[in-house]
């Protein structure tokens, strides 16, 4: 059998589309293993490995960079419609989320290596449970995006509202430290700032699940969505760490 | 003198066009007056018109959703390309920035509320500078996307640097003040956020400022940048205000 030219065609943008989607799972799995490395820089105050964190930035920018412009060259040439210019559009707004993902972590190995400057605070017990669990539904989230999994991505605004109630407690935590002994004031505080990083992580992996929903039904996903997590992926700062 | 069927369809797509550009920039006015009644609410204390802010912040969101619907319609319908792509590209970017600069506003007046229920801190000095520099910038950048202007846009990033500035004298201003007195630290630590989102503010019409280059230029603004922005641009958080 000999494929049309038309047949070709149709190959080569599904091919194109493929290697879209790749990019981005590519790019899941660089902030990951960057995310994994920042939260351990943290816990094991290992400055030489927030450094690397920092520099490995650059790499996810690059390749959110890399997907954006493969995204526009497919808009413009193959003028693509309904499902698969849906799968560009998600994969352009996924990239940009994870970049921002990216970002915070990169952030958070910056705020290690001035925390490590100090003597060491107490042990903020909420710390590593809200670190641990951030990588979990980031990792959650883009195997949603691999399998098309809606029930998964559904499960991952469930788990960001942990996220939330474990930052709301360490807020508490670390203003008590602070009332306890001014010395503790400036490492606490870049704490706060770490604690706000790693909850906007998560807020940004419900956008990613939000995407997931629309890409694989085709429509936003608004009632399905639990309340707390409207709240959460819709404002830039969640109501509940504001009144704490 | 009658158009053509060609005619026509371009003269409507210009009005599409149009109609899109229009969107982005009543998006920037709404969003030029939330910032500004937030940095009021927050100066004399305002927890009303706080609440007001926080309300408003819901037709910020919903423009948003209008410019992405159009933006994704007009790219399946119209299948633009070279500047007409850029037009589109450049909008659902712009609104994007401008969703995120319309959150930290309402961010700051969810946080001013908060402030509002302790006793007033002493002032702190670089606060309504920082404010006043945030909202001249955004109502630049927007001016450049207007005009097209890419000297003004160019000015944006040098500006913004400015606001860092005053973001890093302010933290430390905010930790000697809870030092003093551990009655201040509750205020304080939300203070930092609220000028934290001030800052982040800033970085998202540098992110404008990009965007309005690319438009007018066809090509991304790399080297005529000044380095201090690239650096705020490109980081979630600048440098120079983790090292405080």
């Amino acid at each position: 059998m000999v494929a049309s030219s038309g047949d070709h065609t149709v190959r080569a943008f599904d091919a194109e589309l493929q290697r879209l989607a790749d990019l981005v799972v590519r790019t899941g799995g660089l902030v990951e293993s960057q995310l994994a490395a920042a939260m351990q820089a943290l816990s094991r105050r290992d400055s030489a490995l927030a450094a690397t964190v920092i520099a490995g930035d650059a790499k996810v920018d690059a390749l959110e960079q890399d997907i954006q412009e493969l995204a526009v060259r497919l808009l413009a040439l193959r003028q693509p419609v309904a499902e698969d210019l849906r799968h560009i559009v998600a994969a352009l707004k996924i990239a940009g989320d994870l970049e921002r993902i990216g970002d915070y972590g990169a952030n958070v190995a910056k705020r290690t290596m001035v925390v490590n400057q100090a003597p060491p605070v107490r042990t903020v017990a909420a710390m590593p449970r809200m670190a641990g669990l951030a990588q979990e539904i980031v990792k959650d989230v883009l195997d949603a995006y691999v399998e098309r999994d809606v029930e998964r991505a559904i499960a991952v605004w469930r788990r960001d509202e942990e996220i939330d109630e474990l930052h709301t407690s360490l807020f508490r935590e670390l203003v008590t430290y602070m009332m306890e002994d001014p010395r503790n004031i400036t490492a606490c505080t870049h704490l706060m700032f770490i604690a706000k990083n790693i909850e906007r992580i998560g807020d940004h992996a419900t956008n990613i699940a939000e995407i997931v929903y629309y890409l694989v039904q085709g429509r936003p996903l608004k009632d399905a969505r639990p309340k707390g997590a409207v709240a959460a992926a819709g404002a830039a700062e969640p109501s509940q760490d504001v009144g704490v």
